[in-house]
């Protein structure tokens, strides 16, 4: 390469703590935390600000606050996103961090990378009209469209090593143990 | 009940959408839609308007866009919260609006409902520090503190029906197919 690629990622920071974390174990163990409040109807509000890692509490900058709803068609106010509709942020957010952070350890300048997200849902699940639907999403396609300095294969390879490496990719195709409790 | 519960819920409409829906499954297929634009580093931007169900195209009210990034722990930006932290947002809020729901059908009057979001995350995994480390999340904890006219084991069988009619803890406990492409 004659000139140093620069997609704002500070890979050398990141190798080190996988090299660092390879011996700390019990620094490695995040605890990522929400609250939320109900509002009215089916709006509820969430806010995430702190959480737990490297051995101690950790803070984000500032708070951020998420209202979730459902639309108007569904007789709601439509005062946020629905709940599901904060995966596809997720999983997208994912694999676009994951496509930078793998280009800038190849070398690979990006100049744009975009995507688009698309949940099927079969809504007679959570409605309960038919108990052989699931509540969730029946499938989930996600398209980048990605402009760099890259032939079309070493794009896809980007992609693919993006998704072998996603926590949302990974929450979303395998089970994770979820308890829910009144306290 | 002498009083009748208002939690803000059209339960009536919900109840009666079920019904058309058995007869109609073409229009309970949805199709929840988000687009992402990679900013710079680890940080993207995600918009959501549109989708489909009931057979057309639908809009919120209003765009919203989310931003997601790494925090500076990570060597990032933190210029909003991290990927896998929305979907404890989706978590929270969809478990809530289940809540709501299920208590005015069955004439329970809420007051309060607030919840705490766990995820536990060994982030050996997305690292590549340890190939048996799951990417995702360990486990998620869910803890809901609910204040209504009901006993305690009333808003522990709200809770329980909450969750058996949650699109986002089926999403999250059970696996989903999910495709990722380069267009």
């Amino acid at each position: 390469m004659t000139t140093v690629a620069d997609n704002g990622v500070n890979v050398q920071a990141l190798l080190e703590a996988r090299e660092v974390l390879k011996g700390a174990p019990e620094a490695a163990q995040f605890t990522w935390r929400a609250s939320s409040k109900w509002e009215n109807g089916v709006h509820s509000s969430v806010k995430i600000q702190n959480f737990f890692g490297l051995g101690e509490e950790q803070n984000h900058k500032t708070e951020a606050v998420f209202d979730a709803d459902h639309p108007e068609i569904f007789a709601a106010t439509d005062n946020g996103i629905t709940p599901i509709e904060y995966l596809l942020v997720g999983l997208a957010s994912c694999l676009t961090a994951g496509v930078a952070s793998v280009a800038q350890n190849r070398g690979i300048q990006l100049r744009s990378v975009e995507s688009t997200v698309e949940g099927a849902h079969d809504i007679r699940g959570m409605l309960g009209a038919d108990s052989d639907v699931r509540n969730g999403f029946n499938d989930v396609k996600v398209t980048f469209t990605i402009d760099a300095d890259a032939s079309r294969q070493e794009i896809e390879a980007l992609v693919a090593q993006s998704q072998k490496r996603s926590a949302v990719f990974d929450a979303l195709t395998n089970p994770t143990n979820v308890t829910v409790e009144v306290a």
